[in-house]
């Protein structure tokens, strides 16, 4: 007698990422940094490159706001008075605070294959989700994203690290070894659970290749092509 | 033969507030309207009451940015520019963000009583701690707090709410029944635990009475005058 269970396989729990894995994120942020250049650059002196004084800023409060919209917001702001040397006027300052209200209020956009594949993976297998960033933002968009039932474990964490994922698994009280961890990221979804003794699978976010499915494979480590191709190739396990 | 075990007694886990219950935080909100008021008034036009400006700010942003230092710190910004009609300069903006990043970075001032407490209690009973707003500024404090080691659980929400406590304490695998919530809060620490059949504790933060420790008790709810008065009162059930 056969009995099929739910997680049968090498993986008892499919991890997912979800900014840019599941939905658009870091677009947002590219177009918001076009909104940044047009509105400080008429007020910065000839020479000044006020995206460069912007990801300077960004880098540098990282320690101390984090990720996501609003440290993004914040660095905005004093990038934009320190780029054109207080020349800005403040009503413009807060049309950047505005634009980042309106980043945090955005429609989810869930990338191509999302639904599927999310779909057909719960159907064979326990799935979780961690990710990265404000907490808030972050719980808006996964239950505005429709995918919530899929997940029997979700997480929002302050990094993505060894520490921090061994201190979840615990907590959920699972061996990483049973744990594949998907998203698009080698260095914060892929390479810490590989050092935990899981697998990671890392799906590019910007790839356009259509002809090979897994794009390379060996005991810890999968590229995908796209989160479409994940359900056959967890099945061939 | 008597067996003395951890968790000893109706509760099983008795989880901890951290904002005004273990540490100072109010206070530190009540400072920075002090310096918002100072920096923006000069510029606004006169009658208007810059600090009501800024309280529906950040009132109205609660639902887009949630808690903590860094929507204060965006509502600032658009307060200032609204209350001074675009009059105050951008390079005071900037100082109103340099202030929230400094608020980030402040030490963790422990309240009266908490060190002593919770090395007492952490020795009878396992201690969780649930905390609502930012997950980086929030992890910080309870890294920097040196309370860590005592907490068998940690958490930060998003709201602390009956839904949200619920799936915590799904997820902890704990009935509600058995646990007892302390802190400085009616409506977030004690409400909300009672409606799940648990006890609340409520330590109000500003609290001067020093003759009764006890200072209202029922079935789902005690009033204690400090933390200090805790482990006795757990001991005494």
């Amino acid at each position: 007698m056969t009995v099929v269970r739910r997680g049968a396989g090498r993986f008892e729990l499919v991890v997912f990422d979800a900014d840019d894995t599941l939905w658009r994120s870091e677009d947002y942020f590219v177009t918001a940094e076009e909104f940044f250049r047009e509105q400080v650059e008429p007020f910065a002196s000839n020479g000044v490159d006020v995206l460069e004084v912007l990801r300077r800023t960004e880098i540098g409060n990282i320690p101390i706001s984090g990720y996501g919209v609003k440290p993004y917001a914040l660095s905005m702001v004093q990038a934009a008075v320190a780029a054109t040397d207080g020349a800005i006027p403040s009503r413009v300052v807060a049309q950047l605070v505005d634009y980042a209200h309106d980043m945090l209020s955005h429609p989810v956009d869930l990338l191509p294959g999302v639904v599927d594949a999310l779909a057909e993976l719960s159907a064979t297998h326990r799935l979780g989700l961690i990710t990265k960033g404000d907490l808030l933002h972050q719980m808006r968009k996964i239950r505005e994203s429709g995918l919530v039932s899929h997940f029997e474990r979700l997480r929002v964490v302050e990094e993505k690290d060894v520490p921090t994922y061994r201190a979840v698994f615990t907590e959920w009280q699972i061996d990483p070894a049973a744990v594949v961890m998907v998203g698009n990221s080698l260095k914060s979804d892929v390479l810490p659970i590989i050092e935990l003794g899981g697998h990671g699978v890392h799906v590019p976010y910007h790839v356009t290749w259509n002809h090979e499915m897994v794009l390379e494979h060996n005991g810890d480590h999968t590229e995908l092509a796209s989160i479409s191709d994940l359900p056959a190739w967890l099945a061939a396990l």
